[in-house]
């Protein structure tokens, strides 16, 4: 193996482990999404993603007064809920709300809560 | 004042302090309702709460498999975000889901939750 395609390879690998574990529709739990969204900040970031309305950057939704580990923190907890879902392109880890599957779980549960979830101000 | 009546004294006033400190409806924060959801032993109770329609004892909310101890600490955990409203009837405590309060706040939210929360098996 060339030292090029051994470079790709790592990358390649190092890559694909960086796409999170999210769970299944059917392994969504409730108090999880509801544990997930009990925090201001990430309430702000679902937010924006339901009014970005697609993929998103994890770069674009960040908040300017908190550092990039501690929103780092705040995505792999939605990830790990199943609120958001993420998918790698290139370099970068863009998220997207897994409406779909959390309205067929929790029917109401994410319309009721963006509604009453005061605008993020970033 | 006589010995029957500074005992009468004693014992109301610890009863009144006893009256846990509930918030107001416009100081209801969606956070720390999420939070307080965000346990399967409190979503039954709530769960228990809304079928049972009106006041309700502790005693009578009781889990057969968990402490005294910890359904009080389940109970202060709900109160204090605003769930449950909390009445004194001589020296018991009556709960009730303070779903005028949740509902005029978070429209929709607590019917979605219940909808989609486990039964509770107690």
């Amino acid at each position: 193996m060339s030292a090029n395609l051994r470079a790709t390879v790592k990358r390649r690998s190092s890559a694909r482990t960086r796409v999170p574990v999210e769970p299944k529709r059917r392994e969504l739990s409730l108090e999880k999404v509801l544990a997930a969204l009990a925090d201001p900040t990430r309430l702000g970031m679902v937010q924006y993603l339901a009014d970005a309305g697609d993929k998103v950057n994890c770069q674009e939704c960040s908040c300017p007064d908190r550092a990039k580990s501690t929103m780092a923190h705040h995505f792999k907890v939605l990830r790990e809920a199943g609120v958001l879902g993420s998918r790698e392109s290139g370099t970068q880890l863009f998220n997207h709300l897994r409406r779909a599957d959390l309205d067929a779980r929790f029917p109401g549960l994410l319309d009721a809560i963006l509604k009453s979830a005061p605008k993020p101000t970033w």
